[in-house]
């Protein structure tokens, strides 16, 4: 509905359109509700983002909070935000008494994820919170703690939850198509460029390649296996110490135990261009997603062939069935909440454990 | 030169066909002598190698060597080996004195290859083995050493070392055309069928799958990265322990660490159907080879699209590249000798300690 949605984009700001409520609620039943949400965090993923919610039907931007002022003062803009709803990270605790917004998304780096978390939970306000959650479990727990104290919900960015050829391979892997699944590989990896940027930089990013990317195998090994695992294993590899240094990963290999005995074989790297694959094998029958885990489209196809759900700007999809969970309380098919991103944490913790033991870690989650 | 095979194929049959020997040196230079090859150990893949080298131009099957003798019968009439050239496994010792055969081809149980090979070395015999040469390094060696203190020659049955997309790979690769390289993949594995086959027992196989199918990968890891590694890490999942028994390895995953700071990461198994695909990845290009190491056509690509190079039966090339080697001295451009076998062992022993101990296991060549 291309000219419903521009419709709605162009009437509905400035934000609290009050003349054209009836108006929406004709075309929209009265329970789709819009979740207005404000971007903390105005760097290139937010700007994505924002594209993004352009298209959305049930989440939009209502709020904006940065450390830049010009920043603000840009996207206030072309997001056409009141001032009054712009917030730095000083004033932000003050989102409290907004009553424009639901939900605040952090596209921070990972170090500042708890802190600011814990603070939007104490405003009130729902948190989106951006993968990696945070840079442990322990700090994730904290997080958890503080929504459910505060009564908000957390939700974790994890896109691909939503996305419609994954959701298709889950959909066959529940119906037994592939059989008993055996084996799962991920392969997550890009050049990073710039070396001066937060992404390389230990206290902020809390790690290195992992945190970034090898999150996506991770969490993708759960999602296409379908199981928490029980154990992992994991080897560090650097060639370039002068761009990584201690403490930040450029290139992992890791693998899962899982309890219906599939392993998950992975890679994680900053030193290797467009690597996105994962491949699912069952032992009746397997699924390949390549690219697996970028903007998109995503490829995937099993042994009867190709996919062809359509491609949907993911993060399109993301806030709008996000607005679902928080607003009507939807449940998706692979959860987002913040249970799902400490699993993860704990992972990433047991990988890091696995490279400096050496050893085989259990995972308790 | 179909036609002038299959000449050479009628005529030079019975072997020594003396009467001819003008004939065949009008069409082959004099240097081109042809390899008088004994089969020991006449299974299915002594079945694929006969049928191969019938289109052998310079390696044909002189000699048979089995335990049944209605074998001996059905392959003599078959393959026009005369009677006198048929061995059982206990008079196999008297080929010493038969002038009709320049080497022995081993393919039995992996158990059987240590004392077969330095039998027929003593013989006077060179020797090639099929793969895996012995069941650890400890034989490989006694092997090496058996064939050196007699003179002969010791190769192993690497088809894949004289095939042309995997040569061409290797070519790109030396050229610089991948770049550094930094990543290896190798799937290998296949649903094993029958429980009660060789196998799957331990003291005629070895092992498991590793031994079998496994090998692929270490030796392709080797010869994909152009180096040798330096540790292995591994993890062994079992999902059918009455048919993968104790000491039968059903699935291992391991992990390669090479000097030049590439990893390989890689999958045996005994568990999954169709497995068989390589991947390598350097900080310029990437290859790719599926099937890899079956038995053809091979397939593979690199960045700059599909690779070309025909189809020619594994077996036909390797035999006619191995009598060059052992009739000419001609140098392959992998190696298919002892020493490569034994590397492999090598590997081979310190993935099974490794899943034994958990520990990251140093490799010394």
């Amino acid at each position: 509905m291309p000219t419903r949605r521009r419709f709605l984009r162009t009437f509905t700001a400035p934000l609290v359109s009050l003349p054209l409520a009836s108006t929406i609620g004709e075309c929209r039943p009265q329970s789709e509700k819009v979740l207005r949400v404000a971007l903390m965090g105005l760097g290139g993923y937010a700007g994505r983002v924002a594209e993004a919610m352009k298209d959305c039907r049930r989440a939009r931007i209502t709020g904006l909070i940065s450390g830049t002022p010009a920043k603000l003062q840009e996207w206030s803009r072309r997001n056409q935000v009141p001032e009054k709803n712009c917030y730095s990270y000083q004033s932000m605790d003050a989102i409290k008494n907004n009553p424009d917004i639901d939900a605040v998304y952090i596209i921070t780096p990972n170090a500042l994820h708890k802190e600011q978390t814990i603070r939007m939970a104490r405003a009130g306000k729902h948190v989106i919170c951006e993968k990696p959650m945070a840079l442990n479990a322990t700090e994730a727990k904290a997080m958890i703690d503080a929504c459910k104290n505060a009564g908000v919900q957390l939700l974790i960015g994890y896109r691909m939850h939503f996305e419609a050829k994954t959701l298709e391979i889950i959909r066959q892997r529940n119906a037994g198509e592939f059989g008993k699944i055996l084996f799962f590989q991920g392969l997550s990896g890009f050049r990073i460029g710039n070396p001066g940027q937060w992404r390389l930089n230990r206290s902020l990013a809390g790690g290195g390649a992992m945190m970034d990317i090898g999150i996506y195998s991770v969490n993708g090994a759960r999602y296409m296996v379908g199981e928490d695992p029980l154990w992992v294993t994991a080897q560090e590899t650097k060639t370039d110490p002068g761009k990584f240094k201690d403490g930040v990963d450029e290139t992992i290999t890791f693998q899962l135990g899982f309890p219906g005995g599939a392993i998950a074989s992975c890679l994680s790297t900053y030193s290797m261009n467009n690597l996105d694959k994962f491949f699912l094998n069952g032992d009746r029958g397997f699924a390949e997603l390549q690219p697996a885990t970028g903007y998109g489209p995503i490829q995937g196809r099993t042994g009867k062939g190709e996919l062809t759900a359509p491609h949907i700007t993911h993060q399109t999809v993301q806030m709008d069935e996000m607005a679902a969970i928080l607003l009507d309380g939807k449940k998706p098919v692979v959860p987002v909440d913040g249970a799902e991103g400490y699993k993860d944490m704990v992972i990433v913790d047991a990988i890091y454990e696995a490279v400096k033991t050496g050893q085989k870690i259990a995972i308790r989650l």
